[in-house]
């Protein structure tokens, strides 16, 4: 065990090349706060961001809300610090957009989950605060629909989409059942929602003046069923906090199997339907809460048992039909049975039914070249060896 | 020798995940072309996409002009095919956006000259095509405050930079010189121009009200000299025009000692005033010709003969003093000595100067790990084992 906490300081910031230098036991809230503090956005959003730490988030390549307009954490980061498995302290901390010295050894860290060493600092890359925001609430008639406008949306304002979460019904039926302040922004009641973020550096006519165009061919098209703009920010904060609560309120209901696959975007409408009917024939009565962040292909599908059966049983009937049968869903769609999630225990051994052997070589080869005697998080994230090797025959 | 220019179909083309996977021997230009095709844009410029190709591309990380708004190369790709030292054939032609299941292996190849195998195919980013580009040369007093109109710039307009492009005046005498249908886009002369681009999906006057702003800001307060805004495609043309005829302008005068740093942003007056005072203290009637992708931190840095030398006289006298000391100032600031052009043999041996022992060992961790045999590009992009192990004393 190791723990970063008092490892915490900013120590640089350097606010005409957007970027910082922070150690890796700073949490990422505290991090986005030093970056507001010079009129700079460090944009990584995800829920655990008052735990989190700034090694942690390269270490997993967090992904989170803002993914369509900025990049996972692999693009967030210019350069790492890390202490090798030999004891040898790399010092790869470059803020350059630009070098091409040799292969770039950042990558090998981020998305390694800890097992090729310890990231100790990192340099950030940061934004301009945004000066308009503008945030929606959708209803739609299918995830056919939400991705058509998606397209749409992404064609006529570009780069100023910074979110486009998809919400299945029953997920927001979920949120309203445990949230006793929450409600629906829509009066009428659509089978799906998508809660859309533009944030711009134009004015806020502007941008609403063009989004209020695109939505209106939209509604008239009838691919929109019903829309709510935030008139204030407050209004933004109820969307969001909408959102926000779906995993929570999935953990209070109990008996959920997780799947966070990702697909090619134009294959979205066709594996939720594929995955919904696979599911219902597995356990029938499965409430289909489904969300996640559309725009980056990224589908957090979470059958929730049925309200006459008990988390445990539902579970133990259902969790491994369903993730396998989920899972090859996906990867028929060369997709992806771990979009932002990771490997760690749970997903290490489900790697050697997803990936070639040729690719679970090269992984042991950077593992063996990095750390030949297993010291970082042995057992985690790489399938066994033998097992690697058993699939030659 | 190895040729892959038959090896040059698109594989597939999927427009609503604006993705398309091109084979390694197709050429940058036909790929762009494809995806116009299809409504999309390849956003890679470089001055050899005639004829350098998709599998060379990742495997130099090459820039260009665009890295400001789209990333170098690297951020192209999100897949790749790699045939290994060992024959196995790697299938890495994931089209997603997101996908935590294992080390990014891509990133070894994308940088890596060709010294861990060879990249068959790669998954190409695509995107809108912007609905309205402002194009503009611009007269400043110095790179400070050229540097200073491009953070206003990046404040104001944020992403719809689309490239920044600083000339010195020698770099563009050079030019008229050698170009005689050229001529200077502004009546007044200035000691440093900016070539910029803005491109957005907003509509040309929003765009053009927005610049004209900020550029107004500019000329009032005596930032910027003089303005040329591109009022005809054939004038975007002709300023473009300029900037890409440097490199040949260069090359048919001879004489050139040619360096291309990067370093922070924020550092780029300095470098320049540094390096300008070194090297006249080194040749001191050498031309200062420089220009550069000053949004990204990289200077071509390349100070040309004086008219009364003769190129190999020049080179045979500076060449080596001038770029020690270039580099030299360039790593002081955290920079990297090759920002763009790679290292194949020209740069193998300086990285014994600039890198850790820690680094270099680390990379060639992986060379091992990936050509035991070192049968790809030997002798190449890595410095000699035994000089990089005799780093160690
Ligand atoms: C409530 C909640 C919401 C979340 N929402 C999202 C989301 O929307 N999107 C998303 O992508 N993720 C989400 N996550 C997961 C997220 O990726 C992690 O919380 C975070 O990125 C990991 O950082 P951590 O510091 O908590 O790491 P830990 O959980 O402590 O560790 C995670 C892994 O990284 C390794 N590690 C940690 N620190 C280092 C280091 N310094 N050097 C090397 N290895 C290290 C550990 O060994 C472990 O393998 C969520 C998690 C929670 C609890
Ligand atoms: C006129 C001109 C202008 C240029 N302008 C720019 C510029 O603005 N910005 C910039 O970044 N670069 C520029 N370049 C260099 C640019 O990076 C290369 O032209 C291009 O990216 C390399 O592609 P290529 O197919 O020509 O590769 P080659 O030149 O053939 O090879 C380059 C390296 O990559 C390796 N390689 C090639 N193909 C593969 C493959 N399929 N698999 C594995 N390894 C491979 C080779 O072994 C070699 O080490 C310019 C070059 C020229 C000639």
């Amino acid at each position: 065990m190791l723990s970063l906490t008092r490892l915490n300081r900013v120590r640089s910031m350097d606010a005409v090349n957007d970027t910082m230098i922070v150690e890796a036991g700073d949490t990422l809230l505290q991090a986005r706060e030093q970056a507001r503090a010079e009129g700079r956005v460090f944009p990584l959003q995800i829920g655990s961001q008052g735990s989190c730490q700034i090694g942690g988030n390269p270490s997993t390549n967090a992904g989170g809300t803002t993914v369509v307009r900025y990049g996972n954490m692999r693009d967030l980061v210019l350069g790492v610090e890390v202490v090798l498995p030999d004891g040898d302290v790399w010092d790869g901390l470059r803020a350059l957009r630009k070098d091409n010295t040799g292969y770039d050894l950042k990558h090998l860290f981020i998305g390694g989950e800890g097992t090729l060493g310890i990231v100790t600092a990192a340099v950030l890359k940061l934004f301009p605060k945004p000066r308009s925001v503008t945030t929606a609430f959708l209803g739609f008639r299918s995830p056919d629909s939400a991705l058509a406008f998606f397209t749409l949306l992404r064609q006529r304002v570009g780069q100023d989409v910074a979110a486009f979460e998809l919400i299945s019904s029953t997920a927001l039926d979920l949120v309203l059942a445990h949230l006793a302040t929450a409600r629906s922004p829509l009066s009428l009641r659509a089978p799906w929602y998508v809660l859309v973020e533009l944030a711009s550096s134009r004015t806020p006519e502007d941008l609403e003046n063009d989004f209020h165009e695109v939505m209106q061919e939209g509604l008239e098209d009838g691919s929109i069923l019903d829309a709510a703009v935030a008139a204030a920010e407050a209004h933004a904060m109820a969307f969001w906090r909408i959102r926000e609560e779906i995993s929570d309120a999935q953990t209070r209901a109990g008996g959920s199997v997780r799947c966070d696959i990702s697909v090619p975007l134009s294959k979205i409408p066709a594996f939720i339907e594929e995955a919904c009917a696979s599911v219902l024939k597995i356990a029938p009565d499965s409430r289909m809460v489904i969300y996640g962040h559309v725009g980056d292909g990224n589908v957090h599908f979470n059958p929730l048992r049925p309200v006459f059966e008990s988390a445990a049983d539902y579970l133990q009937r259902t969790s491994t039909a369903i993730t396998t049968s989920v899972d090859a869903i996906a990867m028929a769609m060369n997709g992806s049975i771990s979009a932002e999630h990771g490997v760690g225990v749970a997903k290490r051994d489900e790697l050697l039914h997803v990936k070639s052997r040729v690719e679970l070589e090269m992984a042991w080869r950077l593992k063996q070249a990095f750390d030949p005697k297993n010291l970082m998080n042995p057992g985690k994230f790489l399938p066994r060896l033998e097992c690697v090797e058993a699939l030659k025959s």
